[in-house]
């Protein structure tokens, strides 16, 4: 859905600030308490610490499940309290409240008709936030009045151009297609930034470190104990040990390079 | 409450994708756009890694403390993308919606009335899942249908037959019955597959490993740092330590063999 | 707010549960099988098992951020099963309900028109709960209650004064005020139970340890890498490590000692 973002009252949460602590649960407080109807979904709390790439690659692949005009609040800060701005985006039909520091990707950013404001906080009569956690005391109230519809995302504040996204895009080489491992699932499935649109009718499979692994379609498609890779349900490149864990078997996790690889061209 | 299913927009999810990654998130809103007064809950997304037994004993000694009308989706799901069917129940006034791989008791399935159904997918217009994400593009909008009241479980599909549970019963010995740890919980109590049925006014302690445990009411009943048999709040016998772990204490966990004895016959 | 409490239907809930087993789940269930309408919110399940001191401050830190006329649910509860009475109270235009074990802080039973009740079971039709889990026999269907505006603390059973806190005040040394580290967060930062009141203009540093930590206003404050000070969102002074984990740095966790120290006296 493209066109102009009108609120549903879905707001998703997307931190790392883990569950260990009462912090998701305060800033659900905080916008339970500007806006009651809300309708507040954990996305996910477990993004690594400060790892903006990962959260900018789970953001981009996640929001257009929930229902147009969700609001989406992604809070990986590592500058809270310094001078970074916050960013509103309306794109899609969904709604973005981020810090600015790489969070959107490219391909967010590009939609037509989207809109990046800067937001002023004073609009929202946040005068004097903590130092130390803005999910609660800045993204909270502000997500509040863009899920309620009180505000639209021009009215947050001035047009703004976000800074480069932290994920970095795969790039050509002379075998294919080179990139990371972004994310380590809880089955030790190893996640790429390759998108599946990289692929080419002859690609049988892809080089991860010194493995070279053959591509299918399914888990189910190997037997119990082979590694594979293939296309996974966010349109990526993951590595696989069918019932079992390939980071573990393979010793590799996050920032692994992985290539797609032309037949003929293994190392 | 038996009788037939009314739908009351409560929907409990029970996986093995942990909370580390944004799948349970997703497969939320992919629930919330097709019905978004639904009531999704969280019933617990820390199943182990592919452990079906462990998935349908919660499931079995949960379900009746949502309210009537609620439906209920475990995705623990080995053969994602594989041909295995996806089944929707209904018994005693709740609804199941499970992969049909060993996830409903024999308890579940025998409840007069039960009405069990193969789900055809393209009744629900699901013509092309991704390979490795049912959670979110099949038991999703199942699930939606069903908590909605759109559809009714006979309307999903032909009427089926479940395979067998992949939870054992206890077996009967000379001693008294045997059985095993099914899960270990958070404060290291070792969780058994022994209902309190089981139990005769003789009985005064189990066996488990090569330890002997007095059974007893409740933990206070022994001082700090004994070890205790009781019927825990789910019916079942479980082995704990008061104020510490019993699984650290013993060295025991899932799996562990279990008899309840009668007196005189420790070893 | 202060005032009388009117119940506005969210029910948080504060457990050392943890979230690998399926008790958080079931607890929502019995609420929503006695109040279908009840906004549920999780304010936090990672407490330490039985550390009722952490669980007492994060009470006292975050109530205040959900809306008036939420109930707060705590259990952390190692006398389930005993006699131990449990407690009602309406203060500041919220409820609490726990385990009478020390989870009410000295500032909360102090409020103007504070009102504690012990809960007279037998009102709530509670006969005969379960030894092992009075989250679901027996706080939620209380939590139930009161959250719908069925009934009133005072209506709950008589009044009561409450047990001592578990957590310990700050006592004055000849350099200051020396605490205890309450808790460690995700990132590994320490916070204690040293609240900003009792800084003075003079106050420079903390000893925490052996080490002199310098007091900032926030993390950007400091280079990548740097120990500091500061006083955190929830109004107490923690210690982190910038980009870090002040934990893992210093080797310390809860219960170390923490001293706020006039300027010259440093050890």
């Amino acid at each position: 859905m493209t066109g102009p973002f009108s609120a549903c009252g879905v707001i998703t949460l997307l931190t790392d600030f883990g569950l260990s602590d009462p912090f998701v649960g305060v800033m659900t407080g905080a916008i339970l308490s500007r806006y009651r109807a809300a309708r507040v979904v954990d996305l996910c709390h477990g993004i690594q610490a400060q790892a903006i790439g990962e959260a900018a690659f789970w953001l981009e692949r996640c929001y257009s499940w929930f229902p147009p005009g969700s609001v989406h609040v992604a809070v990986i800060d590592p500058g809270v309290g310094s001078a970074r701005r916050i960013l509103a985006a309306a794109l899609h039909g969904h709604c973005f409240v981020v810090p600015d520091n790489g969070l959107l990707s490219p391909g967010l950013i590009a939609a037509p008709g989207a809109t990046v404001a800067s937001v002023d906080l004073l609009r929202f009569g946040i005068t004097a936030p903590s130092a130390t956690f803005h999910g609660r005391d800045v993204f909270a109230p502000v997500a509040a009045a863009l899920a309620s519809g009180a505000v639209t995302v021009p009215e947050c504040g001035p047009d703004a151009e976000p800074l480069p996204c932290a994920l970095r895009p795969p790039r050509r080489t002379d075998r294919g297609f080179a990139g990371e491992i972004v994310t380590v699932d809880r089955f030790g499935n190893l996640i790429s930034n390759l998108d599946a649109s990289l692929l080419v009718p002859s690609t049988t499979a892809l080089q991860l470190g010194e493995h070279v692994v053959p591509l299918h379609r399914t888990y189910s498609d190997v037997r119990s104990g082979a590694l594979l890779a293939l296309v996974n349900a966010f349109g990526v490149l993951e590595v696989a040990e069918r019932d079992g864990s390939a980071a573990r078997r393979l010793g590799l996790g996050r920032g692994a390079h992985i290539e797609l690889i032309a037949p003929g061209t293994e190392r």
